[in-house]
């Protein structure tokens, strides 16, 4: 399809959703990449700059002159041009900024720059659709008609007074069902939803798949109408949190893709390992504190692996069902309760898995009556004590407002593994007495 | 609050939002969340049963009688509605249809209910605004007025012809700006996306978020429009995979709660740590193999969790990054390309950690010039062996149609475990010669 004649590229792209032509972007050079961008007309490359992965998007933006840039913002919304502007170096912004042609747009591209991009301030566009309560139901028809030429979707009409105050909602359909004449005042709806600018991004997303919104107004501190949040954008950010703590829980430092460089993955990777390592290695001083046991009982040894494994594993499910309950709100009552409970079933499991482990190893490993007991006593404190930890750290984090996904995966992991040889040999001690 | 006059609790919960019902539901005793339920009127506790957890629900629904249970549906969309009967047993779903007064909706639901859950199907409800070709905008706008009714929220609307084969869409935008007179035949947009009601939930999702849809029509197996799905419905499907993907890395099969009982609670979660359990055993006959190690190196023995802990992380970060990246179809290229990277990953890490170790390991546990160096080969090796594995299991099962991430968690933990374990013993016996 490269270096083929423009015309027949360009009546070929015609077609295509913008979404589709990102994808394909990604799997060109960056040469090939920026000469389509240059190709297209900047309605349709403005929708596909704001579906490019951030690391590509820059790049082809260095390719691109200011004035360029300024007129594919021209075509987004606000809050997707702020957004392309925000990953922009501190030296271009304003160079952009000041080639945006539409002053208003511009205006409003800077409003929203000022909000951290984790707020609510941060994801809300100024387009928008508002009337004032004191206008009637045909000058509001009207008006709309002005500023829907902006909005690309309308979904609800906000209602504001002679201050900008958010009064309350117009549904569409009320609109639709109402006579000309009657007066806003009477038939807007004065129960609304809303966010305040500093709300964060996970409270926005909260709310409105709570409450079932598809998109909710924005205010600032006094109470103004200042944008609007659709639930494309919540869907995104739904997204972001749930692999945020799928990559922690992994032990992966967010923001990495199977595509990116190795040293980037490295980066994201390697500190967790270290994690890993040191508690090998603590676990080998441990290990290494036991010389008598090593000598007397070298049979205990070989059940290392075992009691390791099943001391991660315990830790994991007990912390991911708790990091998972506080993420949805679901987590009630007291904490000792839920200790009380993982007590329980870390008794249940423990008990469970000891048989069977004890059945396999007197015919296996043909162990003594007292390694037998040893290993039996040890699984069982060693999946309560897993249990117990898995459950407590979250909420300890969770309580310090520190975000609980980061205590699954390796960290838990890495803990329990540690404290649970030390249980191990600890139990071997008093039992078989070395 | 509770035995107090039902007045003052009807007054107090007449501002509630039926979202926030449901949770405070949730903390009450069943007989008390019933109570309340007969208490309100059926538009509201419709609503709060939709949102409530499929366990309560069932619970509430067995002590109400099936024509109460047929008012509450009467007032939900379809979809809902086909959702709560899905989940009655057998014997009282057709008892409830029979009480349901509105005969349409009966029909609607009971063809809601041919669909498995998990497709396009299932998640449709039939409520939608559909007009025909033939029709001019008045025609439409009063047909419009109509059929809004029944609909909570207005998307698109949906142009079919005679036959009700799904032809395009019109936007409530050109509806307000176009002239009364004007064919619907020639303003519609005749470039609509649309899903087949065999879809599956997951693609259908997967559609709606790239193209950042609010809504989506279904048509059946010849093109016909049958319904339409709201983004409120994919934000739910969104949730509930990363839920599952979670909980599967975590070693937890789906849909448990923090507040489940510790029976279901033990079945989520046992077989998972018996995968484990068989993966110690495994570890433990293969270290029983290498008596001869045991007795002339037992130094090598306090490592054993060090290689084992370091084989696990790495199998978890590499699998997690693939699952991701499928669930998110970011994956390109050949299968080869991304195992020589994995490969490359895998030995930065591993010289990077071996030789953190050597240096750790010399100077706490004096170890021998040999032992260091089968140490330091057996990281590099067990961590590159562990990334393949982790991105070659998941690539494989995605390839054979099984969801990859069952692979991730204590599955690739117990595989690289027992495999690491292999490894670490191979190369001591090569390098030292026992």
């Amino acid at each position: 399809i490269e270096n083929k004649s423009d015309q027949s590229l360009l009546d070929l792209l015609q077609e295509v959703h913008f979404a589709d032509i990102a994808e394909i972007l990604h799997e060109l050079t960056l040469e090939e990449a920026t000469y389509i961008i240059k190709l297209l007309d900047s309605e349709k490359t403005s929708d596909i700059l704001t579906e490019l992965d951030s690391d590509l998007r820059d790049n082809i933006l260095r390719n691109l002159s200011a004035k360029e840039i300024a007129e594919e913002l021209l075509e987004l919304d606000t809050d997707d041009a702020a957004d392309i502007i925000a990953d922009l170096p501190e030296s271009r912004k304003e160079e952009v900024i000041s080639y945006i042609e539409d002053l208003d747009h511009a205006k409003d591209i800077v409003e929203l720059l000022r909000y951290d991009e984790d707020t609510a301030g941060g994801l809300m566009a100024k387009e928008l659709v508002k009337v004032n309560e004191n206008w009637n139901v045909l000058t509001c028809v009207k008006e709309m008609r002005v500023q829907a030429e902006n909005v690309t979707r309308v979904h609800s009409i906000y209602v504001v007074d002679d201050n900008d105050k958010l009064k309350g909602r117009l549904s569409l359909k009320d609109l639709l069902t109402t006579s000309t004449k009657t007066a806003i005042k009477d038939v807007y709806i004065p129960k609304v939803d809303y966010v305040n600018v500093h709300d964060s991004a996970e409270d926005v997303a909260r709310i409105m798949s709570k409450y079932d919104l598809e998109a909710i107004p924005v205010v600032d501190e006094i109470g103004r109408l200042v944008g609007r949040i659709t639930i494309d954008d919540i869907v995104d950010v739904i997204k972001e949190e749930a692999e945020k703590d799928y990559q922690l829980a992994a032990g992966i430092t967010q923001d990495v893709e199977a595509d990116d460089s190795i040293w980037k993955l490295t980066k994201a990777r390697l500190p967790w390992l270290l994690i890993g390592m040191f508690g090998g290695l603590g676990a080998a001083s441990i290990i290494n504190g036991f010389q008598d046991a090593m000598e007397l009982y070298p049979i205990l040894l070989i059940f290392i692996p075992l009691i390791q494994a099943t001391a991660g594993n315990v830790g994991v499910q007990s912390s991911a069902i708790v990091v998972q309950g506080l993420a949805n709100d679901t987590i009630g009552g007291e904490i000792i309760n839920r200790l009380g409970k993982e007590f329980l079933l870390g008794l249940v499991n423990g008990i469970a898995i000891a048989t069977v482990v004890l059945l396999v190893s007197h015919f296996l490993f043909d162990t003594s009556y007292l390694v037998s007991v040893t290993i039996g006593i040890a699984l069982i404190t060693v999946i309560v004590n897993a249990a117990i930890i898995g459950t407590f750290i979250p909420i300890f984090l969770d309580k310090k407002g520190i975000d609980p996904a980061v205590a699954t995966g390796p960290f838990i992991t890495t803990s329990n593994d540690v404290l649970g040889i030390l249980i191990y040999f600890l139990i071997a001690k008093v039992i078989l007495g070395f």
